[in-house]
């Protein structure tokens, strides 16, 4: 199902770019917690354009309206709904993409996929506008997940050639995490921030745009959550994390570096702590051994790939005239995503471990 | 849900290494398939112990047994059911583990989630050996792309410091994949396999093991094939293959390597082929664009961690004792998974690919 | 999942009586389709109160808003979502009612599941109000469902001792269910309806409520749609059933009946019609034979309970004080639900058959 | 999905009445169960073939075959997986059924939703058979669900014109329950079951069958288990009966009795009972409202039609030759599927029940 997700927690997000609103339910969240919004607003405030130059200029007050699943900001236990009108729209931008499909963007698959009938404007419901629902489904779901103790941050680890120092998977926090989960273009060292924005700043001036690595942990995840085979904690985060426009890549704990290593080092000694409860020396396995939680911080990465609409010109179709040809995509941008998609990738993290852990 | 799977069609797969028999059910096959049951086996050979000094030397014959969902060696639409004795176990092997579970396995994230209850012989349900009922389904899911068009392969990419070609990604054909498909340690490049052979000895020889990456692609996708957000078959491809053992990463076309790209770079242009259809220059998206296959293969990589059951000693716990230890794992173990990984990452990718087009 | 179906199609409903909206996603319909507005708001009319006094006398427009899913008419093939505002809402009607749960209605079982942070307002999410969220998914449904021959209608077969004529489920067609399927009140004996009324009214002068039974219809469905066991068309059509508020009964072709009957009298002789097609000669089978449509028309029955808001003194508890009291439900309350559940049901129908027809 | 049911249990059935095994698998039970494998085997006795004249002579031991998920008699939390093999068949009994699809049966269905390649012998996955796996499921989980301190039973409530009486819906207890769910023809009253007897040895003398309902209760439910919508426990339950071949109607409480009721009649009043816990006064709920347990007993009622397999002449078609003919079905078959569709009933119940408890 294209846009409805979880096991215990379902989630279902609609709208497009250029729709009158975009929304999001989530049913079956648990009753009688209480939901901070200024909190909600203030993640989503994260992710919203027109904040800072590395991002699209298009204003959005993306100010969510509750329909339906709070009473006096308590759940009620009914689906919790909201919707973000959609109000700084321009759709005539887009008029030139229903016959030439931009590279790199689904305009030529949802042509084929939904025989022509889909909503070009904006990138419709494959826009990343549509995140803005997750961040709001996130905001939602940390607040309960830190009310079991359980905290979620993200960084860009990063951007073209810049980079950030990565989380220490063994001794990452909720402090550490808490000073990120609140700040736009969230990285652990300054001097990266820096050089990712020069990064950036660099690609738009080329009218290009450029990709990155953003990495999250949870801490406080008790040991035992998630199961053996398809319902382990990696398929779980990645079935959500792949929903998230632009990612290419997702990897737990030494990822992609297991290739290199021997038994011997990835392997994570077991030892008890002074508090009597179980650690590992190291965390290679990002917190997840056969699909489960072992009590260690979970960290992953995600890759995002550079923002397919650039200002270049660039060799595309014409579908209506069947020919060869070229476009050069107007209209407002990101020169990269990956500072906005930091509350994205910590939102989704934060639905699928609520939804585990229910 | 742990061990069920599947959209369109459901799979079940049960049993553990030392129960008596493992086995799989895949549920609303498409009916009147002719399923050549030889070529299943030829699949299951790939996978199966006791063929090669790289591989544990449990040797099972692995002769699925089926019990339903075939008449005359024609899917009926019903269940197709399928089980595996297991016959060469050594249940003795594992007694230690309840205790002292072994860094890296499933065994102390079981022992909590199951309540102690779990089976911990041969890693009961978390075992690599369940993964022949994947290659069972996938050899029979395989068959039927085959008819509609579509060709999976897989290679061993990356095994320690040893590596082989990567697929190119916009001419790989059925051919190469073909040439692949049937092969034990398949890789493209015949220097590759030495190279890889010498440093999984090499681990071996220190009662160590090492990881590595595998490569796989599927060509003869048709363009239109999966859904935005969720329902993508990036999503739906990662929510199966972390279900393999020892997955810890999974990318798609250009994967981690986006982040050094920009979009101009990244973007793989349209153009016409002589024979009309739409076709991209390159092929950085691995197929998918928003989600939706472009009808270019789709290309991915998994990363696959070191074995962990290694000869020498580690340090864990003594859950009994509740004090730190040290543990030697006995048995038979693989000083690498990845050849005999191969089919099986093919095989969950037929799986997915046969889902999404039914 | 409470608010959240089906298979093919991804049903989503939210909202209570008094929040500030209820809305309906419907993810996955096929794209292309043209979306005839005025017809969706025949349909909701059918269902909206106000109109006739057998139903309560709140007054709603329940006009739905199209957020997404729909450009220029034609369904884009992302989530079409809708909402209806509420406006004619008295919430101060139902103070009493969180400490004096109404006997027959969800106010004391809510209060449990939901440890009393459940929603009290009018019902909350358990409203009948919700059920305008499923006449507007299924007029959007039956739309697409007639396109490919499928003809949905429905009528009061029984109101008190009041009786219409039931269907003839061999010959019963989609004229017949056409001049159905538009009324308010459907009956297909006009004496029926007067008959019907009367026991409506007298109910409503005895300040209390009536029950009844409501028979369902559809034409057009091609054999061989469902599959075994749990996948049968009774299965997935009693699974939305029973979602509409009031239905305790659902039942196909001979129902009950069966218990009194002979298999020579249940069976369901075939024959070769002179259109070549094979018909059967009776059809008590209501058109589903082990789960899957013969081509016969199919048809159920449900149950629908008396309104439980009555407005007689009834005994009930009050769960503050921990001690019996009794209750006279203040408020607008419908003396009996059929007349206006006949399109909700047949709404439940259309959405059932459209997600198994795709 | 056909043969797979569930949300937090997932129980998939496989097999059918000719192949060489039927199996079920049971994926999530909760870890640390004891199953009593002789408890097990009596309630598959009950339901088994050849015990009693009112049943087929087929005879099969019916003997499961446990192939994992259980260790020394305890729930591992690993998929459970049973097989029963297939030994007394008589393949030859069916060979006229693939051109001459029996009245009343899934042959001709089945042929159309499968392309023809079904499986006909002995009804294939179709049959009754398939029964022996949900029996088999139902056995474990009800000793699971009766540590939880909830008991399910049920009787014959009529078969043809023979009716016994019915369970007190506000009273029916633990012990009147286990008084019936260990029998044979359970039935509430002695001279019930003479006259049940009477009618089927009627039935099967003139070489028919006849049909009948069962009616079914659990105690023990605590309030507040399901949900609103579509999370009910009339939805749930009501997903799995239809799954039981033959079943033609489900009802729960006061069920189609509801359309002569008043309101006031219906509405059950609570009150505080003298352990200081909820009752109602009476339970015409069938102990849901709003999809919610209240804590009374869940009562309900399936509608069994009379077997279509029956020794008269009966009209069919050659879908060979395409014309009209006749049938006489030779083969062992029930005349009445009731006294053994008593145990069937039962075990859906359970395996519903725990699914919403977990």
């Amino acid at each position: 199902m294209s846009s409805t997700w979880g096991t215990n927690i379902k989630l279902s997000i609609f709208g497009g770019s250029h729709t009158e609103a975009i929304g999001v339910v989530l049913d079956n969240l648990p009753a009688n917690e209480k939901i901070d919004l200024d909190a909600v607003r203030m993640q989503m405030a994260r992710r919203a354009p027109g904040k800072d130059k590395t991002a699209t200029t298009r204003a959005e007050a993306d100010e969510p309206q509750i329909l339906s699943g709070l009473l006096n900001g308590i759940t009620t236990g009914a689906p919790l709904a909201a919707i973000i009108q959609n109000t700084n729209t321009r759709p005539k931008d887009y008029s030139l993409l229903k016959t030439h499909p931009r590279p790199g963007h689904a305009d030529y698959t949802a042509s084929i996929r939904y025989d022509g009938a889909n909503d070009i404007r904006g990138g419709g419901h494959f826009s990343g506008r549509l995140t803005a629902c997750l961040v709001f489904a996130g905001a939602v779901c940390r607040q309960i997940l830190e009310r079991r103790g359980v905290t979620v941050g993200a960084h860009a680890l990063q951007i073209g050639a810049a980079k950030d120092s990565a989380f220490d998977p063994v001794h990452v926090s909720a402090d550490v995490l808490n000073a990120l989960n609140t700040r736009f273009f969230a990285v652990n060292e300054a001097v990266a921030e820096q050089a990712m924005r020069d990064e950036i700043e660099n690609a738009r001036l080329d009218a290009d745009s450029i990709g990155g690595v953003i990495e999250c942990a949870a801490v406080g995840m008790p040991a035992g959550i998630g199961s053996p085979m398809f319902g382990g904690v990696e398929n779980i985060l990645a079935s959500i994390l792949y929903g998230i426009p632009a990612v290419k890549g997702v990897e737990f704990g030494a990822g992609f570096g297991v290739s290199a290593l021997r038994g011997s080092e990835n392997n994570d000694a077991f030892y008890y702590g002074e508090d009597g409860h179980v650690y590992t020396e190291t965390n290679h396995a990002g917190g997840i051994l056969g699909g489960i939680t072992t009590g260690m911080p979970i960290v992953f990465r995600v890759a995002v790939k550079p923002t397919p609409s650039i200002g270049k010109i660039q060799n595309t179709v014409d579908l209506l005239e069947k020919k060869n040809d070229t476009l050069t995509v107007v209209g407002r941008h990101d020169p990269c995503i990956v500072p906005r998609a930091i509350p994205v990738v910590e939102a989704a993290a934060a639905i699928a471990l609520l939804d585990m852990m229910l």
